[in-house]
């Protein structure tokens, strides 16, 4: 086994907690010796273990003179929970191999630096493309101080996400509907559009796959709600926020009958979105998932405010229906490319995701 | 190495003539003594070997005691060549594995029955399903009657052919590129309906991948041709048709300018492209690649008269444009399913394959 064999085996533990350690990104940990791994590691939820901790308490006084595999720079600062480059030192591991620096630009590097300075031998950069992708909101809202925003829509193949009498259930088949709640589940929040609620009454919580609900969101432009909805019925039991983008509100932030209201004071779509992302960052929400319908994924698309795109296709053809991914018309050369792009099978289904640059 | 891994070899030899071979079915063969591929052998294009006899030929003398394995059930009738199933018996080969049966319901079975009448072991059925996907044009047509149809198409992941300013060049990449070609020499015949002559001024020819030219067809509703096209200017050099949709010219084929024109009489899209299709197996032309435009596509797709769908997917949003699956709305449980379906990725984009009921 190399170095990256026994990084796989991090990285591993890393996804498998993805979805639960927010606002702590996931991170996975093994600790080797002799060729034997001797013990796992994952992050706890939040106030629990990071990852080299939970792997140093499993494999207690055998970690002496034992490589730690870890996929983030351990921290060397007191948070939550004190700095796992202490605990490293004091358990007598004598290599670190890290994945990727701390995204935090003020502490990037410290972690490394000082477990160098305790005579212990770091090696960095083994699986950094996978770690990075791990925690991809993570690093780009640490560094941007903006949410990270995933944009996901069920299509078939010639782009409709309903039928032209509005039906929609189901495009996709059981698998690719599991991932979707996975994806939720990475989420701090989840957002659809107030004609979405109106026509789906969708429940918006992670009920396969595990993962914390979500913050539920909702656009609008007026601040009423349906009271037989799901959403309002709901709203007591996990963080509701209905978003208001209507001048004829000023802007500012109320609550009633438990669900937070967000008025941006303004009517512009794009720029109600870009408002309302600022406030969302200065609330804690680092991570969005906006699930639909076409009006607010237009809007996010047409305010460049997407980071990555998961579209499901469904191998049908509709023939008219409501289309998906609805934007002013671009020229060609102008479109919206997606770049490191990766189609996976879900049943009969493809997911298809990408990146798009954001402003 | 296993039966498998032999028919394995034979499926490659197979894979590497299709669209040489036409009106045959792409074979492959290989022959094997005491672990050891002696030879390989493929279709000859018409008039030349079978794959059974080329390699026969090459393997000589060493042939005796040896098995052979074939993606075909050896023929026992004299067509342009003699029957593959004398060769083999006279060469002594004392085992043949084939993957399917001689489609043809005539002579299904009996080069299987000659084999075991002259005492030698025959093993039908290892590889099937990709000897039957290889040549399922021949296949489908042979027993139906009817050419087989594919459709092709790039799209945006909105479903656009071409942005709203008419520009298409270049949706897909080169490698996209270079596969529409070698699926085009896999037909005998390339249709585009007149807009997209209009617009692209097609050359409509194989440049990449090999396989013959096929023939070209374009649909109209009326027998003008633009003179300065490439269609036009170059009909003398390929087998270029003109299919006439519209019952003010009487039904019926004539020839001008070295271009066949064959007047269906009738305006109805759907009814048009059903007794094109009819004159077409009777004129010998057994596969057909629908490249376009939009209308042609939709059509043939409104006719059920497509066998195989290729669609390229480029990983770009457009936001309006040319869309490229134009079809009357169908309610969702009655849309057009894929079944079969298989996702390949070409340099950045997609190709999505699947087959579709016919009529």
């Amino acid at each position: 086994m190399t170095d990256s064999d026994y990084m796989m085996c991090a990285l591993r533990e890393a996804w498998s907690v993805k979805g639960f350690t927010a606002p702590n990104p996931a991170v996975g940990a093994v600790i080797v010796k002799d060729g034997t791994i001797l013990a796992r590691g994952a992050t706890a939820p939040p106030g629990g273990d990071h990852a080299e901790v939970a792997a140093l308490a499993k494999a207690g006084a055998a970690s002496h003179g034992a490589t730690m595999y870890v996929t983030l720079e351990p921290c060397s600062h007191w948070g939550r929970t004190p700095p796992c480059s202490d605990a490293i030192i004091r358990a007598g591991i004598t290599r670190v191999v890290y994945a990727v620096e701390d995204p935090n630009p003020q502490v990037s590097g410290r972690g490394g630096a000082q477990l160098r300075a305790a005579g212990i031998a770091v090696t960095v950069g083994v699986g950094r493309e996978e770690a990075q992708r791990i925690n991809e909101d993570f690093f780009y809202s640490i560094s941007s101080h903006k949410p990270w925003v995933s944009v996901k829509l069920a299509l078939t193949l010639d782009g409709a996400i309903a039928d032209s009498w509005g039906v929609s259930k189901w495009i996709t088949g059981t698998e690719a509907r599991q991932r979707v709640h996975e994806l939720r589940g990475y989420h701090r929040a989840i957002a659809v559009g107030a004609k979405t609620l109106q026509a789906d009454n969708p429940k918006l919580t992670v009920r396969h796959g595990g993962g914390t609900d979500p913050v539920r969101i909702v656009f609008s432009s007026t601040d009423e709600i349906d009271r037989a909805s799901y959403f309002y019925r709901h709203s007591r039991e996990v963080q509701s926020i209905l978003v208001v983008n209507n001048s004829a509100y000023s802007a500012g932030i109320s609550q009633k009958e438990g669900i937070h209201r967000w008025y941006t004071g303004c009517d512009d779509r794009r720029e109600g979105i870009q408002r309302f992302l600022s406030l969302a960052w200065s609330e804690g929400i680092d991570s969005l998932f906006v699930e639909g319908g076409s009006g607010l994924v237009g809007s996010f698309l047409e305010a460049r405010a997407v980071n990555r795109v998961y579209l499901f296709y469904a191998p049908q053809i509709l023939g008219g229906g409501q289309k998906g991914l609805v934007l002013p018309p671009m020229p060609m050369n102008e479109s919206l490319r997606l770049t490191n792009v990766t189609y996976t099978q879900y049943g009969e289904d493809l997911l298809l995701s990408g990146l798009l640059p954001r402003t």
